[in-house]
């Protein structure tokens, strides 16, 4: 249900402790915006100098008061911080807003002060957010305790960084984007990103959250609480290079995840992954309203052909498709255009849009219509015939057609409310009256083509189900995570294994053979790494052969015991690497992808937050590079990819239920045109305390 | 040494054939653009009604001016286009602007007609643009023979496109770049692509070449002339997707070339590949200047954490580097910056650079001096200092830190004119007095961080070195592309094949093996697909197994002939695929990558224009996704990549200077640790009379 942040937003009184006169102290930025909700709720000012600041009263302290304050901005220098907040907390405050920096982001000391204070807020049954943050600020209750001033609007922006902030602030005016509430995470040494998402999934005011965010904290509750906000969840986050990492963890004490598991969480979580503050806004644009395409197909239509191409390798740059339009539709565009116009698409009126703006609408109405397009991109001089001797336009009459653009526009209006599917408009002139009218409609105008495409990708969901599959309760934790124990406990849970038998001596060995029939393989246990100590032998024949590999290896290696297996026939077979780390956020991580030799040189592997279903791991494997190698190329048959998918969701339900296991990979798994069979595996279980990790004992 | 275009860009007199006073006619625009260059030179409207344009006396024809014409604008309808050139040529015109449309672009009888014009323009020893053209514009000699104004600049820009061309306008102009010349490209009937960049390359008011291009007539050409230009050239080209393609060819009669002929000309022609009028303008923004990075390593300097990281994300996305400072850097910066200051890189002044904006002039000092700095990406807040009240700026001290914020841009320009590296800005303020600083000292300003990134890698030469190597002289033409001819014709070139005997019964099999020793490989001969029709047999251990494996598969194909082969010993070894196609733009166009099921299964392949020298090969080579697999992995000895290379060199150089092969394909050319072997070749023969190509012979 998430935490009770109603003092945090909507606080019945509020007092900012460390407000000042100085313009050089936060604390003055803090008291003059908190001024601008005069008369919503009591609002006192605390110096403990009193006097006046900013022409009102301040008391000494907040006990000074005489009556209780429901918030408390904390901004004073980092010695008092302590005394600040549990001041304010003895007089009643159930939500602080810690400015007051140099705890986490400092070192061990720090974090250890803002642990301790965190716990008595906590006890104290108050919520509080920071230290070393920047404020906060709710549109939708005039509540303002952040330095700056932010346009009203639908998006709920949670920052860990103020100048990110600014600068959205500036990108989203043009779009007519702003902001229900603005939230500094700071050291989030109480309320997190995931509190403070889940309470902006359920804000009324609030149609789309936007996250930066260098420290997840508790990732998977992050990516379950994306997954069923209901609303869009963008995320914009850094540290995919080494370069950001270093960065990030140097400020704000972040740790910064890895990019292949933010990536899985975002795909797993339908969250909308962006990389810079501009393709954050473009996303943003093309998410307001809420209309989503139902597939990849995008009409493109321009009046001169170069935007037309440029646009439609844009698109198909951004993962979308431009189709050949059906000949129904080709006709009826045919009837309403120029000769010269083309209908394939892109459509291009070829200079008829000039002549005539009407025909824009037109064909925007054709395409809107037609069953073959999910979505359509309008893109070029559009805007520029309305002033086109101000804007210096090619020829165009001027004046002369402003009347019949705007017409046009206001067309295309109501064609695109009386239709639920995207259209975007990348226009040479979008502060244009025309395109103004088209963006007073809802319909998201750029002026570059590249963040048309972007944005009409955004309308189309990546993953066609999110959603995160939760973690299943734990088994009986193993105790030994040798060779043997892992392969055992993987074969009960239903990962099918080849024959083996583990043997000790010659006459064991003898045994074993009687047991099944050969080729075999002979493999040393209790070893580091098996293969490159020489402890894996191949393709033994028969019995003789065996025996002779076994005396070989037993004589250079004198391990304990070792296992004897039946070969699998390698020939049609697939070799799959699957796995599962332990990751300090995101929990247990699988990793698929193709095995042997190609895994390393290629790094073609998919990442998704385990457990993984059978279904959600058929659609990485068939995402892989090389997933044309499972199809069967070359005439090998196609190999048997649900009985893969199947292998998976055994292997990382396995690893999900047993917390205590750090990294399980079972490689290669084989799979044959009919059915699967893991011929290795290793597992490395956790410290119980902890500690460094121990090398795998398989 | 190119065509003599004086005629085109500085003309003695200047005639506007079909000047009009209606403004919905193009002459009338042409017209009014024309007589702003009035006194330079002669100019004459012509109206076949004679009276008044724009206020002169019109003469109803160019003859009875009664005065020779250098150069006259045809801008009349399709039906008196030829007698108006014909007329302009019997005037002594040398150069003609052909706006007329109605030629190539609307079918074959179109491009016959202008075709013929073309060449009684060429027969004249005159030269001619377009037709279908929207004129041309030349700022260094005040010719203005376009619809539109471009501002006078640097930039060069030969465009299919006039809407593009007018985006590039708006686009430029904040960046302070502009236009020496526009010419409107048309439908090339006489004077090309090629022609106009060979001209821009040796004019001097001409620093950059901005190029929107679907139809490069002679690609090879113009490849050449791009790396000869010695100046930058920027390609903004579309036809990547198929949409393009059609939309392409549904107007200007354009041809689009494939996407990855394309991008290995631009890379060998040292040519900048862009895919839109954004990343074109800010591609020409970063080059001019002419500042080149000497490598891929760029420090990253931020007053705020956000900002650093995103932008070090955005670097490396752009496939720069951002590594970590060495020590002497680090402890000047210490020294220079607060105690919470980030000196590793990026730098984050965290706040410094808010309160002494002179920080930020003492770090891009300090990273423009380290040796291990190529380039530095300032990003961030810089410019809101000094008007944050009117930005909203964090409580920075507004007006207060104007001054100092001002004297910090000019200490960064002065520091940048004192270096050769790079310097690129990303700011929340692009617009602000001290960005303006920077601006006008050179140092390109963006708004958006993935546009200071592609910049500063437009500032890396991705090719070392460019360059086209030429085409050799033709050899003896090959009449027959059988398998074995092939095989010998490449042998003979030098490629490296296992001994191999043709055979046509078994008295010629029993020959052979008293030639050379097994094991055997058996191809049947003169079949279309010898694999997949079952006509190779590899692995014959001996004379036996190849006389069975001769009996069964001569039973079974009765081939006339078939090829015994010493089987290669295919352990250790990696197989390429290596093939020549002929582009009818771009002529022989070599292809190499990973053989076998991975080139199909990862399409993990590298086009380069053929011939390709060994050195260019080995690059390609090393490029490859899959390049990991040739330096040998798990263990597996490397391959002998300069054989590889020198084996490339041999096989493009002779399918070069053999202009009768349509392809050729040497597949697999297996790469052992020391040498390489050709197993398998294959070539088609392009018929000496037009037509389609035949399938495969070998």
């Amino acid at each position: 249900m998430g935490r009770d942040l109603s003092a945090l937003f909507d606080p019945i009184s509020v007092a900012v402790v460390g407000a000042s006169d100085d313009p050089a102290k936060y604390g003055h930025a803090i008291a003059a915006q908190a001024l601008r909700a005069n008369g919503r709720r009591p609002l006192h000012l605390v110096n403990r100098r009193g006097g006046t600041v900013l022409g009102r009263t301040a008391a000494p302290s907040l006990s000074a008061l005489g009556e209780p304050v429901d918030l408390a901005v904390v901004s004073v220098p980092a010695a008092g911080f302590e005394d600040a907040v549990d001041e304010a907390l003895s007089c009643g405050a159930r939500a602080i807003v810690a400015i007051t920096a140099g705890f986490a982001e400092t070192g061990d000391a720090g974090r250890a002060r803002q642990r301790a204070v965190a716990a008595r807020v906590r006890a104290a049954g108050a919520v509080m957010v920071g230290p070393n943050c920047l404020g906060l600020a709710d549109n939708t209750t005039d509540l303002f305790l952040a330095s700056d001033t932010f346009t009203p609007g639908g998006i709920a922006l949670l920052s860990q960084s103020g100048n990110l902030a600014l600068e959205l602030q500036l990108r989203f005016r043009p779009h007519g984007l702003g902001f229900s509430r603005f939230v500094s995470l700071g050291n989030q040494a109480d309320v997190t990103l995931v509190d403070l998402l889940v309470d902006c999934a359920r804000h009324e005011g609030t149609e789309a959250v936007a996250v930066y965010a260098e420290d997840f904290a508790d990732g998977r509750a992050f990516a379950e609480a994306a997954a069923e906000a209901g609303k869009p969840v963008v995320l914009l986050t850094a540290g995919r290079g080494d370069a950001s990492a270093r960065s990030a963890q140097s400020h704000t004490g972040a740790l910064t995840t890895s990019a292949d598991v933010v990536g899985a969480a975002c795909r797993d979580a339908g969250v909308e992954l962006v990389a810079t503050p501009r393709e954050l806004t473009v996303v943003l644009a093309a998410l307001n309203g809420a209309r989503r395409a139902s597939g990849r197909r995008v009409a493109v239509l321009t009046d001169g052909g170069g935007h037309g191409v440029v646009a439609a390798d844009a698109v198909e740059a951004a993962g979308l498709a431009v189709p050949e339009l059906h000949q129904p539709t080709r006709e009826r565009l045919r009837t309403a255009l120029w000769e010269q116009s083309a209908v394939a698409n892109p459509v291009d009126l070829a200079g008829m849009g000039e002549q005539n703006p009407h025909s824009y609408a037109q064909t925007v109405t054709a395409l809107l219509a037609a069953e073959e397009v999910d979505a359509v991109l309008m893109t070029g001089y559009f805007g520029g015939y309305a002033d086109a001797d101000a804007t210096g336009g090619l020829g165009g009459g001027g004046t002369v057609l402003a009347d019949g653009e705007q017409a046009a526009a206001r067309l295309i209006a109501a064609r695109h409310r009386a239709t639920a599917k995207p259209l975007v408009v990348q226009s040479m002139y979008p502060e244009s009256p025309s395109c103004r009218i088209l963006a007073a409609a809802g319909v998201p105008v750029f002026g570059a083509t590249e963040d048309a495409a972007r944005a009409l990708a955004a309308t189309t969901p990546g993953a066609p189900y999110p959603g995160i599959t939760p973690l299943p309760a734990p088994a009986p934790p193993l105790h030994e995570s040798g060779y043997l124990q892992t392969r055992r406990a993987l074969e009960a849970a239903g990962l099918p294994f080849p024959a083996a038998r583990e043997i000790r001596d010659e006459r064991e060995l003898i045994v074993a053979t009687g047991e099944f029939r050969g080729p075999y393989v002979l493999k040393a246990l209790h070893l580091l790494h098996k293969s490159d100590a020489g402890g894996v032998a191949l393709g033994l024949a028969g019995p003789d052969e065996l025996l002779a590999a076994f005396r070989e290896m037993h004589a250079r290696l004198g391990a304990a015991s070792y296992s004897v297996e039946a070969m699998a026939d390698l020939s049609d077979g697939v070799e799959l690497i699957v796995g599962v780390d332990r990751d300090p956020r995101f929990g247990p991580v699988a990793m698929v992808g193709l095995g042997g030799v190609l895994a390393e040189a290629l790094h073609d592997v998919a990442f998704t937050l385990a457990p993984v279903t059978a279904e959600r791991a058929l659609r990485r494997l068939r995402a892989l590079r090389t997933a044309a190698l499972l199809g069967g190329v070359r005439g090998r048959p196609p190999v048997d990819l649900s009985a893969a998918a199947a292998a998976i969701e055994t292997i990382t339900a396995f690893a999900a239920a047993h917390p205590e296991i750090a990294e399980i990979e079972v490689n290669p798994l084989l799979v044959r045109p009919h059915g699967v069979l893991a011929l290795d595996s290793r597992a490395v279980l956790a410290r119980p305390v902890p500690g460094p990790v121990p090398g795998p004992v398989a």
